[in-house]
């Protein structure tokens, strides 16, 4: 496994086409349409906001991911198509059937991924009148990653190396989201593609396992999107490997590591570029009363304005990480409570640490720009009563970028 | 029932007397020290933070308020004497005894109070020091409130007089907090004070009840805080009025109604007052699924932080709502759904209203400093399914007073 510099090397997906346009959907002079178009055959898997609240697209990608097989996947910024009511559904209509007949498809067999503003209409002839264009192009995955950015700062796009079996295997993965970012069993908009040749049942069931560790190990500001999707493709046209039929083959063992890692890391990539991030920070949570427990107080660290404010300000001030674990209501054995701010050993036993001295060690750990925080909340350690939740900090850019911008 | 301007009238509570101090706890040229004593007979209530971390006062102070009868507040800002370990435990048996010693009463009779730094040992003997200092002085519920501060930029008090049958009675009641402030069950601190005859019981039931509607209905930042405590006392050397043997005796009614009201009133200015506030923002839910559904909704929107940065930049960016309704996960009647800003229809039955213009109506009103919020959820309107939270924006004030300033 191996990570590609993809400046020098863009490895493509066999069996995967991809085209962009600018279709001035909101933003000007700047791509914000990506078509890709797959092989015959391509399997299918996906995971999907839980907001009681979803967009057009959540609903008919949704029908397509279960039917398990793409012949496309076509993606919009700038409009979220979400509480456009009986016009969105429309609009996904029109697009599809469209496409559909250029490719000589059904219209289920098309995904749809849309991405920016809420209640807008989409303006779905500007789409239409792209796909030509779209389907002409052959452009790689970076320009994928560009024409689906929001108020990201920088494209996210991960290429990695890995065989099944012996036989290479190529996987790209791209993402967008710097806000409105606390996936829920999905995330953002990120899309997976590979040439394997992995049935759908057995991608869904990859993909559903590597949330945990990735998209939902996340958080930026606890808010989450109405359009949240995570889609991946497995084309089938590497060179011809071992046949999959089960998820626990052990041909498919560094695949599968390979999927977990190219989410983690493309999920880390969206909490580094987050709005007005400075900081990326890691909190490690062991000892819970459970692992739900861990994973509840860990996100209460991750959001608490005050911890993230005072992170922002390079102040070690764990008092507020003390508070956010409190405000969780999780259990906690308070006189075995352990706190560490990167190395320093800060709370031991529900008490200050006699030796700790912060103009020494927090302080000066605090202006770095990747902070770990550890607690441990005192009941024995088991297996899995843990978790590890990565989060930026909170700054005033942020506000800047989200008070003066409708994004 | 009246309010009273108190920088004409100043109200005392007979049979409580206040002196304040500067002990120099952690702020140096103001006073950080309040000391409220009470005539015998004095019945106590309280409700405290539901955080699974609480301050050392906090475990002091609930074994005070079962007991019901209390000779003393004592209150010190600038320290949370929270998570301490034993010696936050023995700092207040010093306090209580020496106190005790000079009231002549039992330390258990003795309420504490503390706000502010958290993990930092408190340093008692300061606020002994100045014990003989605030028993000799005569100060106002201004002051009191005043010395009670941390980062609130204005001290927080009301004043009302109200009636049991027809016996004229006064009600005062101070607060303060201005960030880490979501409460759950009990806030922030504050004190209320009456010199009506209520039996500790009856007065719990009158302050447990108004919770909701005060204290439990405002958020500032989602953070709970370790030492969040509100205490009522009752002296009862007002005017001898008809003897209380019940909650539900109707000559409670006026004082009960003023019980609830300025409580309300004070919560409302803890947000009005809110860490880098500009805007004070109401929102109102109905039509959800069930009272608490309606209270997860109305929170979801006002600790949304993309809907409070949207509010501090005067953007009516509506679908930040939306998605703030969705990501709170409670049942919606997505296509029954009705969202307004102030008076403007913006979405009815699900979908964009096709006569409103942003230009022309809501962009203007967002420039107003009250800022109200109406969502509709789409079940059928009951006598209860609805909430109102009461909460502020988020703006670059509040990262810089958060980030900069060790509260």
């Amino acid at each position: 496994m191996e990570n590609i510099n993809l400046f020098q090397l863009m490895p493509k997906i066999a069996g995967m086409k991809i085209g962009t346009s600018a279709a001035e959907i909101k933003y000007q002079k700047r791509k914000d349409l990506a078509l890709f178009t797959f092989a015959k055959g391509t399997s299918i898997a996906g995971v999907y906001t839980k907001s009681s609240i979803v967009s057009e697209t959540i609903n008919w990608t949704r029908k397509v991911g279960k039917k398990g097989k793409a012949r496309a996947l076509i993606v919009n910024s700038g409009n979220a198509n979400c509480f456009t009511g009986y016009e969105g559904k429309l609009s996904i209509y029109q697009i599809t059937e469209e496409l559909a007949i250029q490719l000589g498809c059904k219209p289920d067999e098309i995904a749809v991924a849309s991405t920016g503003v809420i209640g807008e209409k989409l303006p779905f002839k500007k789409i239409i009148n792209k796909i030509p264009e779209c389907l002409s192009q052959d452009d790689t995955i970076e320009d994928a990653a560009k024409a689906i950015m929001t108020t990201d700062t920088k494209p996210k796009f991960i290429c990695k190396y890995t065989h099944i079996g012996g036989v290479p295997i190529t996987i790209n993965v791209i993402a967008k989201g710097s806000g409105m970012a606390a996936p829920n069993m999905a995330t953002i908009l990120s899309f997976l593609f590979t040439d394997a040749k992995i049935p759908a049942d057995i991608l869904q069931e990859l993909l559903s396992k590597s949330l945990k560790n990735s998209f939902n190990a996340i958080t930026i500001d606890n808010d989450t999107s109405t359009n949240d999707m995570l889609l991946a493709f497995a084309t089938g046209k590497a060179k011809a490997h071992k046949k999959i039929t089960s998820a626990k083959d052990p041909a498919l063992k560094d695949f599968a590591a390979s999927i977990q890692n190219i989410l983690t890391e493309i999920a880390k990539k969206l909490v580094t570029d987050a709005e007005g991030a400075q900081k990326f920070v890691e909190i490690n949570v062991t000892g819970a009363k459970s692992a739900k427990s861990a994973e509840i107080i860990a996100k209460s660290i991750a959001n608490s304005p005050l911890v993230k404010t005072a992170i922002n300000g390079c102040d070690p001030n764990w008092g507020r990480i003390i508070m956010a674990v409190g405000k969780s209501l999780e259990p906690v054995v308070q006189d075995k409570l352990k706190l560490k701010i990167g190395d320093q050993l800060i709370v031991d036993n529900g008490e200050i640490n006699p030796d700790y001295n912060e103009e020494n060690s927090t302080k000066p750990y605090m202006q770095n720009k990747n902070i770990s925080i550890f607690v441990d909340i005192g009941f024995p350690q088991k297996n899995n009563n843990k978790a590890t939740i990565w989060t930026s900090d909170l700054s005033k850019e942020y506000i800047e970028i989200n008070a003066d911008y409708r994004s």
